[in-house]
């Protein structure tokens, strides 16, 4: 069933600071057609992520930006229309780097199959896809969590953040978990099981944070900075180690901070402390997906890690959506579903 | 021979900024006797090192401050006087940590027997060892070098720096080293071997830096911190090292340096170039001193590693040399004779 049209949502200008739903333009285009080596995908459900704000903004990164005029980048669970690659046939379910539209022409690389066996198809954007991945394989090789060792996570009841914590009480931590609201709050605690989950909203987090680790942090999972990074640095032990993931805080800063420069504070806590911070993109760990589906997949039939999403139906919500996410207002992992999901009654 | 009095220099005041001869006391007290299970030792070299300068400031880090009215730290190269201990005999060359004194009286614990057979005892206080073994063990542990990468040091003609350069490039590295002052650069060029060694007293370090290192940088060393420090930010390479040693700029820092708050800006550059930072004691790594001893002396006697020292005598001068150390002014491991070397000439 193709629609005459596909939507697409372009990078109409770039943000300066927060994102306005000007920086985003809708536009409708003929549904283009798959040639020889080519499969066309519609898209179920388009992941929203923090990375997303990066790529919105000029400047060296990790991966070049998206173009002014170009289609907003993103992942997305897709369903195979037609297909002309011996591989894939019509009704497939696969993840794909579609951006933001109805419709994409794939060629093989970089389409991964989603088996439904495994669990919601949404999963594959979420505790089964990048984000999972990305909690696994920063939480594994850098955190290198130890039974009895306190880690601390913010963004507690997010899609990475809810899983770096699970993970880690799987293996004997303590975990703290940070985020905003007291219903977020209350989640991580009793449903995701965190030993503790502490408002960023409510006043005083450094004194609160340092009640709740007494015998201090000996994992940080970074994925926010600002004021959390500033409340945490002080309670880091010995030999503590920081994977940075993501600074979501700082994401629509149009400046720095004011205040002195603490870079020599922060030199010295490594240096007498002997702190690991270490940065890392999930692509760096691609090598981990097998061992990841697998342990992931098992707890997750388990009842050992649990999952949130908030899905919003409609691409044209998407900036809204985007926005939000960046100012903490997505409860779970957000995604925006862009047309119905087959496998769902 | 045993002098009447024992010299002892005492840490008077805890100095604010940089420290001035009125922090120290000069005192003379009797010279102690070892006891059952003792020996007592007799200082010929003093070891002066950046780290005493923390050692002087009250404050949490990885080792206790001295006490105000206290012999000042410091580790030396003695001669057994006199043993109550099986394993020692008058005349055995030793490493203990003394303090600022012309005797001590040792138990075993702490103490390492100097073989003179692997080159002058006063080695054992630099190149072979504490400042060699934290340069080979952060090189080798943190760093990772790899042939054909680019590794930055500074301090270069120092105990450390001057080991970091030249074991990285028996290791196949391009190492630039920066330095004070044209005489040590060119020593750090002309006789250690360095690819290149920048005046950090000259104008445009930055561009210069970038200039030598065309193709980014992978390890850093950090033994310095301050402006070198901010040079080399912009030019480390995806998956850049950076063992962080020492932090001799900001050592005499009575505040914050003027300007904005950039932990966000280090933080973002971990995050998307994946940048390690780990602090390092050479004490975390005291297993690897079999393998640095068998190594190090090895690359000595082939003449692959070379060493300058700077020697001073008179424990008398040791506070105006080590405020003179803090300030760049020594050239190669600084050393003060306490008393006649009995193994030269």
């Amino acid at each position: 069933m193709i629609t005459e049209k596909n939507r697409q949502i372009l990078l109409a200008s770039r943000p300066r600071g927060e994102p306005s739903l000007k920086n985003f333009k809708l536009v409708e285009t003929a549904t283009p057609e798959a040639g020889p080596g080519q499969m066309l995908l519609r898209t179920i459900y388009l992941s929203l992520d923090p990375y997303m704000r990066g790529r919105m903004s000029a400047g060296p990164s990790y991966a070049p930006p998206v173009e002014v005029g170009g289609v907003m980048e993103g992942s997305a669970v897709c369903a195979v229309v037609q297909s002309n690659l011996p591989d894939y046939k019509a009704g497939d379910i696969v993840v794909a780097s579609t951006g933001w539209q109805d419709y994409f022409v794939s060629e093989v690389a970089g389409v991964q199959k989603v088996d439904p066996a495994l669990g919601p198809i949404s999963c594959a954007l979420g505790v089964l896809g990048m984000p999972g991945l990305t909690a696994y394989t920063g939480l594994y090789n850098i955190g290198k969590p130890q039974a009895g060792e306190m880690l601390v996570v913010a963004a507690a009841s997010g899609a990475v953040g809810s899983v770096v914590g699970q993970v880690a009480k799987l293996k004997g931590c303590h975990v703290v978990g940070i985020a905003g609201g007291e219903q977020k709050c209350r989640f991580v605690k009793e449903e995701l099981g965190f030993d503790e989950c502490l408002d960023h909203r409510q006043p005083d987090l450094a004194v609160r944070l340092n009640a709740a680790c007494p015998k201090g942090i000996d994992i940080y999972f970074e994925n926010v900075g600002g004021a959390v990074f500033d409340a945490v640095l002080p309670l880091l032990n010995n030999f503590a180690r920081v994977p940075v993931c993501g600074l979501i805080a700082q994401y629509n800063a149009t400046g720095l901070p004011k205040g002195l420069n603490r870079v020599p504070l922060l030199m010295r806590d490594i240096l007498v402390k002997r702190l690991t911070f270490k940065g890392f993109i999930v692509f760096d760990y691609a090598s981990q997906i097998p061992d990841f589906i697998s342990d992931m997949s098992g707890w997750l039939r388990a009842g050992r890690v649990k999952y949130r999403e908030d899905i919003t139906d409609g691409l044209e919500n998407a900036p809204r959506e985007l926005i939000g996410l960046l100012k903490g207002e997505n409860f779970g992992k957000k995604l925006i579903r862009v047309s119905p999901d087959p496998t769902r009654r």
